[in-house]
């Protein structure tokens, strides 16, 4: 057997997330047989679990993988910027539908699955992290107002973002919701109104 | 046959809505087969689709009445009193977690199925309509923000809403989501701060 190298494996490892993120986005969790995978990455079922132990393992990869590409938005852009992306349907480079998929699936997975739960609580708290770091940058700034603690603050984006994520979900239009961010994303700044 | 009441006709339909409504909630949609519901209600299948012509009609019954419910606490007391007796457990005699499962189911059949999201649409249209009522009474009385207009103000509320409905389905603590509705409340209303 050849060796690869460290590249090759991170290429085919991103090569099966992209596909298998299409296919869990299409057909849920339960709907995404190997067989669809297989057609989805391109790969044979043995290639994909050389990579990833189970089905159970690479969705966990996924929903991991969308959670710190979203850490990342929230650090440099904050977390209504991830909310702004979702509903306008984002970069044109990061399929947001696809996205979204993988995001429903988990809150899906979350409300049915108390094992899940558990694994997840562990996984998902990065998010919280990077919102509450970025709200006390904002903070020391002189950008964020200062009469509710941070915890708050983050937790009051936190619950808008569910709300936005299940707007979606149920198929309801997007595009009245720009000014009610702006309302959001002002709410939490240092502001004076009359 | 005998004649039977108005009355007696309504506390029937009364007590299956009550029973259906439990079992919906405990064994969600699909779930709750008839069996169950006989059970659940104390009546035969018979007298329930003498009421109700079958489920589908039932669970919407239900879900109306429930919208109907809700829609009359707005009208009271507003959408921030409705997310706060959902997180706190509301009312004593209101049972909110039965309620909340009918809304959860709502959510549910709102994501996957089309014909129930045209059919809901026509209806959940109440609970807007009621939330804008109460915001232009508010801005009247000179309580509400009048930098946004009322439609966005009420659109920010029930996304918040589609929030916190989600965040208790998938089993999140509530109990400190209390100061978060604190700056959802103050966000809609009239506020100096520096």
């Amino acid at each position: 057997m050849p060796r690869v190298s460290q590249d090759h494996l991170d290429a085919r490892r991103r090569q099966i997330l992209d596909g298998a993120r299409t296919c869990f986005a299409r057909y849920g969790y339960e709907g995404a047989t190997v067989r669809r995978l297989e057609e989805a990455t391109g790969l044979s079922r043995g290639a994909i679990f050389h990579h990833f132990r189970d089905k159970e393992s690479l969705f966990l990869a996924l929903a991991e993988d969308d959670a710190r590409r979203m850490a990342d938005v929230v650090s440099r852009e904050g977390l209504v910027q991830v909310m702004r992306d979702l509903i306008t349907g984002g970069e044109a480079d990061e399929r947001p539908a696809d996205w979204l998929g993988t995001r429903l699936e988990v809150s899906r997975r979350l409300r049915t699955d108390p094992e899940f739960r558990a694994h997840w609580a562990q996984r998902s708290a990065q998010l919280t992290t990077a919102t509450r770091e970025r709200l006390e940058r904002q903070r020391e700034a002189g950008n964020l107002r200062d009469d509710v603690p941070v915890p708050v603050l983050a937790s009051y984006l936190e619950l808008v973002l569910e709300g936005v994520v299940s707007h979606l979900a149920m198929g309801l239009p997007a595009d009245d919701l720009e000014p009610v961010l702006d309302v959001v994303e002002e709410s939490v700044r240092r502001f004076r109104r009359g």
